[in-house]
């Protein structure tokens, strides 16, 4: 097949979009749309400092190269959860993420969880109940916190995670088989700065795994393919599975269904239910600082601290 | 594996009520439970009278074979659509709808679309553009027009449909996929009488498919076991198979998925959009009388009448 932009071979055709593209035109594309959702849904602009979570996949590495090369102030943060085993997926995703900011020049900051807290993710994971339940709500948690302490002591205005559309019509397809009346309206593309939060954006949710991973291979980044460990069977898995079965069948389902849902939003089709308390209240946590309404330690710092 | 109320051989196992019946304890179970929902959802009492729309396939009957011995004044009616094929499906349906009625001596009332209307549903579904589109559509819309009209000229004060869990989250999943902000929140388990239509409701839909087929053959219900020829392929068919292989990883997650939404509707999450004009006026239809926003000829009539 052809690129629909120029007599070259096209590497990637996306049914959706009925568009073909070559591996000149592909990137360029790429960059140019995520610009467009960047504007559409005001994420931020060059006057921000953004801070890229990272994991050293094909996601969040194409995310930060695609805003360094807009232009755009962005520094990186790796996490590094401390998961081994065969593979040191920890670490080799770790060096992958450091070569990543190297080869660019770019600033990349290290949270080890170890390190800092005394104990990895899936040590706490095997030690406490919640974690041996759910491992991967565990791992979430600590994630989301520490990304969030991080921006906001580092001085950053953004925080952009790479989640892509695969990521975000799977978690929404979860939360509505379950009815989670909380987490279903906190999906959106922007989550505005509140006390003690700073500003999350998704610049990636239009972008299909297929289409991200395509980016990556033509830019050349040299990326982390496995999967955590600890993922395997879990439900986000098979939602995936199952939605992309589903995409096979209707080629633009995914994307429609994700666009349908902001659109219901905007509509005010749903609406977010108050707490049976009314107005949350949240006081700093005692030993890390950040926002709570436990009234005592955050969640993630009493999944450290419990013993 | 024994029946968890007598000794006997279970003829169903049902993982997600944790419960095993055999033939006597099963069709027992099966109508009390229907009577709780009745209940439950405030759908009738023994003074209402019912009209019961039968298909000829296994919920219908057994929807009216329920309802029958819990002594409700129920009554049939039964739609011939003119779908015929290799095995006359509409034919057969009506003979198997007609046997069930005289063998409980039930009254059973016949529409025939084609000597009614002068042209049978494949017939339309061939000729207009909107039945070559989306024949189930059309047939669907033929249906509920029909009902509506049957039910009120009859004097019936409940139409009553035999849609099961299956049916209904396939509906909602379909109209969540597409954010069809219209139908969702009128899907109900009660649906009330309005100017022009009758009130509708669904007691089977807490009942999965399997559970209403286990319910016939236990009972010796001859029912056609046959899908419609028109139906293979569609849309409601592929979510019917996804939600199942879903149900196999997740026992119980589309009893689930459907109670946690009406839950959502009942705390007011879901908001009904009101139409940009406001208020929809309804005038009756000058060829059928039945109400109509179009101003003129009902959806139903344009389809029978344009040329």
């Amino acid at each position: 097949m052809r690129c629909h932009k120029c007599p070259q071979r096209a590497v990637i055709r996306m049914r959706q979009h009925r568009l073909a593209l070559c591996k000149d035109h592909y990137p360029q594309w790429f960059i140019e749309q995520t610009q467009r959702f960047i504007e559409k849904y005001r994420m931020f602009t060059h006057q921000d400092r953004i801070l890229v979570a990272v994991s050293g996949g094909k996601d969040s590495l194409a995310l930060w190269d695609v805003l360094w090369q807009l232009g755009y102030e962005a520094e990186g943060l790796y996490i590094n959860l401390g998961i081994g085993g065969e593979f040191a997926y920890s670490d080799e995703s770790q060096q992958a993420a450091q070569k990543f900011a190297d080869q660019r020049r770019l600033k990349l900051h290290i949270y080890h969880v170890e390190e800092r807290r005394g104990e990895s993710v899936p040590a706490i994971a095997l030690r406490t109940h919640r974690g041996r339940q759910k491992p991967c709500a565990v791992c979430g948690l600590i994630k989301r916190h520490t990304m969030n302490q991080m921006a906001r002591q580092l001085g950053f205005s953004v925080l952009a995670t790479a989640h892509n559309l695969d990521d975000e019509v799977s978690f929404l397809f979860g939360n509505l088989l379950s009815w989670n009346l909380r987490q279903i309206p906190r999906q959106s593309p922007v989550l505005e700065a509140e006390e003690g939060f700073v500003r999350k954006v998704k610049p990636f949710i239009r972008f299909s795994e297929r289409e991200t991973a395509a980016y990556s291979i033509v830019r050349g980044i040299e990326y982390i393919e496995e999967e955590c460990p600890f993922a395997e069977g879990s439900k986000q898995l098979q939602y995936k599975d199952l939605l992309n079965r589903l995409e096979e069948q209707q080629p633009g389902v995914k994307l429609r269904f994700l666009l349908g849902f902001f659109n219901a939003m905007e509509q005010g089709f749903i609406h977010p239910i108050e707490d049976e308390q009314g107005e949350v209240i949240l006081n700093p946590c005692p030993s890390c600082g950040q926002p709570t309404s436990t009234g005592d330690l955050c969640a993630t710092c009493r999944l450290f601290e419990e013993n």
